[in-house]
């Protein structure tokens, strides 16, 4: 049997066999309801308590600010659509980037609607919001910022806390909700100490299971439901809790803090060499990313996340190159697997200025911990094999 | 150690090992993203599929019909409250009952904050809706009516098929949605047949995992979505997909229904013999009940479900019973568990009439299929033990 290589873990990612065993205990053996007054109640509480410890640990965070939710959308829905709706008094204007996850950009798309004002900040060709640009936008009656961390296909780092500053220099009652998906697990966020007033993340992307997202909210930020019921979560989601998941998501949080800065240093020299390895490749560019005068690749961590990289291949269909990678056993994305069902053209790729001709020949290779360098080489021999090949079968 | 019997799985149930296995083997080998385009997003799609071919066979709808949410008050929101408003122009009046879920009652009082106009219907003592003070209610204005199938405190089912045909012969454009919680794999359900145009299920009180519900949507029916994004779902509802709970619950659903007739009729006769057993303590009575000439109970399907039992035991406060019985590893609710940190009286109890004395001094013993008779001879044993003594304790 083939091998599998999968460099797909910005869309996914495998979930931890340690998340899995400790799921199936919870399902087993302490399936009680945290509602429930009784001892299987008690359990399945003291489960999402120490859940919660591990999570607010991790971010420098008092746990009662973290709320669990089913997915990352659910959470920047509930972040921005909820945070809009609590606080519609101090305003109707809300602004956003130019490339945010569909999460994000489809709950400013139904703001939008409800007849609120959308501002969408551009990007630089880096993928980069202008800090100064975010600060003349925001206004009296900015009511809530969104604008992500790390960026889904690019892996481009905003500069979350010069944000913050410069929103709340401007007006200290909008709120700043930052969609940390692709940054949580890659990087040490402290939203407290950022001025982030919400922050979403997602199990799944972390090796913790799907169906499992967390949404910090900072004191005193109010948020209006999107589900309503029993009242679970200080009345702010209603619904039985996912203990299980919610239990899986913060061990898999943990294994990933635990052992972040190896990781990342990993994850990082894995990035480098890959990239330098691809860009030998006739007709290869990488996006996102800014070299040096000797023309490596720069990968500051302020900039450039440790696990995303962006390639485009000139004359090569991006699914194409996808589906023939497949047949090897290496699994990469063409644009982001999150956009279910829609038209190819990246709106992020659009955004950062990519030439017409690259927006259908662009793929993602996005890594995680279990990633090794043996398949990184492996997927770029790949690459320097089937894209030549691929080439001459042009469109045009 | 004390063997342990629990009698709570109207709060929620123990996932079946099966089920754990099966999820346990997606977490680790069928991980992808059923949006990606690779080998292994469609794998996980295929996962989605087989769910739903099961789950859509047992509701004898399409597969296309099905949503999947995170949980049932989710279900029950999408379909209340994205009902009404996607129905909007049709009117602002809508109808539910005096016993609803807080997943249900809630979201109408959502509706109502938003200026509907909320009828709420009362019940007869045994919990049930009235076919024409229903019919009488229904305007041509009335967007939306939401009665429960089975109540989660007393068992009692309401008469859907004749509620839905009364809505519709008054207003054929009035969208009907039951809450099927507590019904969902112990009762055969037919919502086309029945006139049913939104259905909620949940995962955990079936033996499936929580985290995941189930919405049917009929034909032609529109709601507004809670979630935006990446247009999972038919687009409406986003967020990349549980797959591996919504296999689990698919799995737990048909486990349950491919052995429904001999559950049934075992659930049945325990619950006979059970309150047969616990009348004979003093000061206890069964609630939502009727009784034949002979006083024994009749446990008609039509108007109790199999699996509820609702006990008061007169100058014993449900609390103390509680947890007395808790000491004997027997866990049984008081109230409802799923309306977590909430004033104990209950909605469901008032509504039937119980006396004011009782509703203080009422639990509920619920089963499943993994109940067993000797657990709730055991149970009926320790409530003729625990009564009589705590009853010496008046509060008065």
């Amino acid at each position: 049997m083939m091998k599998e290589i999968y460099l797909d873990n910005s869309a996914t990612t495998r979930v931890f066999p340690e998340a899995a065993q400790l799921m199936s205990e919870i399902y087993l053996n302490e399936y009680g309801n945290p509602s429930s007054m009784h001892h299987m109640g008690v359990i399945a509480e003291r489960r999402i308590m120490e859940a919660g410890n591990i999570l607010a640990d991790i971010l420098k965070v008092n746990r009662k600010n973290l709320i669990y939710t089913s997915c990352g959308s659910e959470s920047d829905n509930l972040a921005i659509i909820g945070g809009a709706h609590a606080n519609a008094r101090n305003g109707k204007h809300v602004i956003t980037s130019a490339i945010e996850h569909p999460g994000v950009s489809e709950a400013f798309a139904h703001l939008k609607e409800e007849g609120y004002e959308v501002t969408v900040l551009p990007v630089d060709r880096y993928g980069r919001v202008s800090v100064s640009a975010l600060e003349e936008a925001v206004r009296d009656d900015t009511v809530l910022v969104s604008v992500m961390h790390v960026n889904n296909e690019l892996g481009s780092v905003q500069p979350v806390e010069e944000l913050a500053a410069a929103i709340k220099r401007k007006n200290p009652k909008t709120l700043f909700h930052v969609d940390a998906v692709q940054s949580f697990g890659k990087f040490r966020i402290n939203p407290k100490r950022a001025g982030i007033d919400l922050l979403s993340a997602s199990g799944h992307k972390i090796h913790g299971p799907k169906g499992v997202g967390l949404l910090y909210i900072a004191d005193k930020v109010r948020v209006e439901n999107l589900i309503y019921g029993g009242g679970q979560q200080q009345g702010l989601r209603s619904g039985t809790e996912n203990v299980a998941g919610i239990a899986g998501m913060a061990l898999a949080a943990k294994m990933l803090y635990d052992d972040l800065d190896r990781e990342t240093e990993r994850l990082y020299g894995m990035k480098k060499e890959f990239i330098s390895r691809i860009l030998q490749i006739p007709g290869v560019s990488v996006n996102g990313i800014e070299f040096g005068e000797g023309a490596e690749p720069l990968l500051d961590p302020a900039r450039t996340a440790p696990h995303i990289i962006s390639l485009s291949a000139k004359d090569v269909r991006a699914e194409v190159l996808l589906h023939a990678l497949e047949e090897k056993g290496i699994y990469v994305s063409a644009g982001s697997a999150c956009a279910s069902n829609r038209p190819h053209i990246s709106e992020t790729l659009t955004a950062i200025g990519l030439k017409k001709d690259l927006l259908d020949s662009t793929v993602r290779v996005s890594m995680s911990v279990m990633t090794t360098q043996e398949e990184m080489n492996a997927a770029a021999d790949a690459l320097k094999e089937l894209i030549p090949f691929l080439s001459r079968f042009r469109r045009h």
